[in-house]
C-alpha cells in the first residue's frame, strides 16, 4: 500500500517486488512532480546491492510492498527546481541511499545525514511528504538536490553506479580510521564481492598492504593479479589463519551472512580495529576472549554522508577508480539477483536501465 | 600434574580445586625460594573473582589441576631479593593477575604487560622457570617484584584486595576512554556485581552521570543510595530501554554470562562506545543493525598493566575508594563460590586468609 500525495502526478515505469518471493516484475507507479528543491534525473544505470535482495524478500521484516529497489543510481539531470543552484540540465549525477533527513540535528549539520535519527532511504523509506520512496530500478527519479552527487566527467556512468553505495560504504570507515593519512598499514578485507573488491582498490590507492580474507581459494589469483591484493588468506584453513595471527592493523568485514568474528579478530594486532559494514539478518557471534585479550575494537559503519560521498567520487575521478561490473538488461534482473545471492558475480551487477532488454 | 623445579623448596598451605567439580579443599604444595628479583608475601586477604569459578570448574577448558585460585591478593612483605629496591620487609603490598611477561615487547616496555603475547597469570600460568603458578588462596606467595604493587598506607587490606583485579579491570577502560579528563559524560554500567559496583565509584569520582543497567529491579535503591548511581534501567523492561535510547556516551559491560549486546547498544548515542570486560564461555550475540546504524564501537579490555594498576591504587588512596565486601574464612570458600555463581554477594567475597576458620 503505497502512500502518495496529490502532487504525485508523474507516471513512471520501473521494476518492483510484490511479495516475499522477491520476484521482480515491471511496475508502473507515480512520482512527485519536480519541486523547488528537486532535480529530475533520467536514470541510465542502477547497481544491484545485496540490500536489494534483503528488501525484495523482506528478510529484515520491514519491506513495504510493492518495493522498487535500487540505490546505486547514475543518470542525467532533466529538470531542476527553482531553488537548485548546484545542478543544471544535462549534468551527470548520482544518487545513493539517502532520500531525506531532518536537516537540523548535529549529524545533518555535519553532513553525516546517514546517522540522522530521522534518515529516510531512497527506497522503502517515507519521504517528507509522507510518500513511500521508490528506488532506481526505474526510468527516472525525482530527488531533493541536497542528496544528489556530481559524477566526475570522465568516469563511466555504469561502472560508477555501485560507488554510490558499495563504494561509500567501504570508503567512509577507511577515512574514519585515517587510512588516507596513515602510512603502510596492514589492511584486511573480509569477503571479495561488490564491497570487498572496491575496498581493495581504495586501500591500495591509500598506499597500504592489503590482505584478502575469503572462504574461496579460487579467488586468490584474481584478487592478487587483477585487483592488486598483496596477500590472501583462506579463512577456512586454520593453519593459514594461525600463521597470520596478530598481523593486521585494520580489517573491513564486508560479509552479509551471519558468521563468527572470533577467528577474524585473532588476525588483528593488539588494539586493532575491525569494521562491520554488512548487515546479516541474524546476529554475529562475538567471542569475548579475542576481544579482551587483544584489546580489540569492533565498529559499525553505514554508507556515508553526502559531503563524504562527493569527496569519494572526486577521489575516484582523480585515481580512476570504478567498480568491476557485469551489465544486465532489465529483463535479467531476477537472474542477476539469484546469481548475486550465490556470490556468482564479478563483482557487481549494474542494470542498464535505458538499454533495450534482450527479449523486447 | 604440577611442574616444579629444584628450587621449589618452600612448603605452603593453601586451597585448591582438583577436578571439574570445582570443590575447593586444603592443599599443601611447593613454592620457589625467594629469588634475587622476588619478594615473599605473607598473604592476609584474597578476593574471590568470577574467574576463579571458571578455572576451578574448567569452564574455559584450560585448567591445569590442582589449581590454587586467587589473583586479588594483599599482604605484607616478609623477604626481598637482592635486586629489589622498591620494597622492604613490612610493606603493605598487592598482587593482581600478572605473574610474568616477556619484558621485551612493545607492551612490556609500555607497561601494558597484560597484552604481552607471552603473559602468564598468577595462577594456572607457566612461570619463567617452567613451574605452574599457584594463586592467592594460600598463606604466602613468592612474586617477581615487577608485578607487585604498593598499597596506600591508609587503605584497609581486605576491602582493597578486589581492586587488584575487579578494580583495575573497570578502571583501565575508563582511562583508555579518557573518562578521567572528559566532563560530565553519560556513563552506563551493565551488571551490578564485584566489577560493576566499583565501576560506579570510579565513574562518579571522575564526575560523570552514571546509569546502572541491571536485570534486578531490587538492586535499584542500593545502587542509587549506597553507591551513588544517578539512574537505573531494568534491562528486561523494553519500555525503560526504549525511553533511554541513544542517551549514553559510554557503557561498561561487566556481565560474565552470554547475552545479546543488541538492546544495550541501542542505549548508546551515535559513535558511542561499549567496553566488554566479562569473559563468558560462549560468544556474545552482536546484531549488525545497532552497530552500523549508530556507528557504534565495541571494545575489549582485560585488567591493566602494572603502572596503571599502581596509578589506580594511588587514585583509590586519594579518593578513599575501596570495594564493598563480605569477608569469609577459608572453610567457607566453597559456600562463597556457590553464592557468587548465584550473584548472591554484596559485592565481593574476600577470604580472610590469616583469620581463624570458624570450624577450627
Amino acid at each position: 500500500m503505497a502512500q502518495t500525495t496529490p502532487n504525485h502526478k508523474l507516471t513512471v515505469s520501473g521494476w518492483a517486488a510484490h511479495d516475499a518471493s522477491g520476484v521482480i516484475t515491471p511496475y508502473t507507479f507515480k512520482r512527485r512532480v519536480n519541486g523547488d528543491n528537486d532535480v529530475s534525473i533520467k536514470i541510465l544505470y542502477c547497481g544491484i546491492c545485496h540490500t536489494d535482495i534483503h528488501h525484495a524478500k523482506n528478510e529484515w521484516g520491514n519491506t513495504m510492498y510493492p518495493v522498487v529497489p535500487g540505490h546505486e543510481i547514475t543518470g542525467v539531470i532533466t529538470e531542476v527546481g527553482i531553488n537548485v543552484k548546484r545542478f543544471k540540465i544535462g549534468d551527470k549525477v548520482g544518487v545513493g541511499c539517502l532520500a531525506a533527513s531532518c536537516l537540523k540535528c548535529q549529524f545533518c549539520r555535519g553532513s553525516e545525514e546517514n546517522y540522522c535519527d530521522e534518515v529516510q532511504f531512497t527506497y522503502n523509506g517515507i519521504f517528507w511528504d509522507g510518500s513511500i520512496t521508490y528506488g532506481g530500478y526505474s526510468e527516472m527519479l525525482v530527488a531533493d538536490h541536497r542528496y544528489v552527487l556530481h559524477i566526475p566527467e570522465h568516469l563511466p556512468l555504469d561502472a560508477t553506479a555501485p560507488l554510490l553505495c558499495a563504494g561509500i560504504t567501504v570508503y567512509s570507515p577507511m577515512i574514519d580510521h585515517k587510512l588516507h593519512r596513515l602510512i603502510e598499514k596492514r589492511v584486511g578485507i573480509v569477503g571479495l564481492g561488490g564491497l570487498g573488491h572496491v575496498a581493495i582498490k581504495f586501500a591500495k590507492a591509500f598506499g597500504h598492504h592489503v590482505t584478502v580474507i575469503s572462504t574461496s581459494p579460487s579467488k586468490q589469483q584474481e584478487a592478487r593479479k587483477l585487483l592488486g591484493a598483496d596477500d590472501f588468506i583462506v579463512s577456512t584453513d586454520p593453519k593459514q589463519m594461525e600463521s597470520k595471527r596478530r598481523t593486521l592493523d585494520f580489517i573491513l568485514d564486508t560479509v552479509a551472512a551471519p558468521h563468527s568474528l572470533g577467528p577474524i579478530l585473532e588476525l588483528l594486532k593488539v588494539n586493532g580495529t575491525l569494521v562491520l559494514v554488512g548487515a546479516p539478518d541474524k546476529p554475529l557471534e562475538l567471542p569475548s576472549f579475542p576481544m579482551i585479550f587483544g584489546k580489540r575494537v569492533v565498529k559499525g559503519s553505514m554508507i556515508g554522508g553526502v559531503k563524504e560521498t562527493q569527496e569519494m567520487l572526486n577521489f575516484c575521478g582523480e585515481n580512476n577508480i570504478t567498480c568491476d561490473i557485469e551489465t544486465v538488461t532489465s529483463d535479467k534482473i531476477n537472474e542477476a539477483l539469484t546469481r548475486l545471492a550465490n556470490n556468482d558475480v564479478k563483482y557487481r551487477f549494474v542494470i542498464d536501465i535505458a538499454g533495450k532488454s534482450s527479449t523486447l
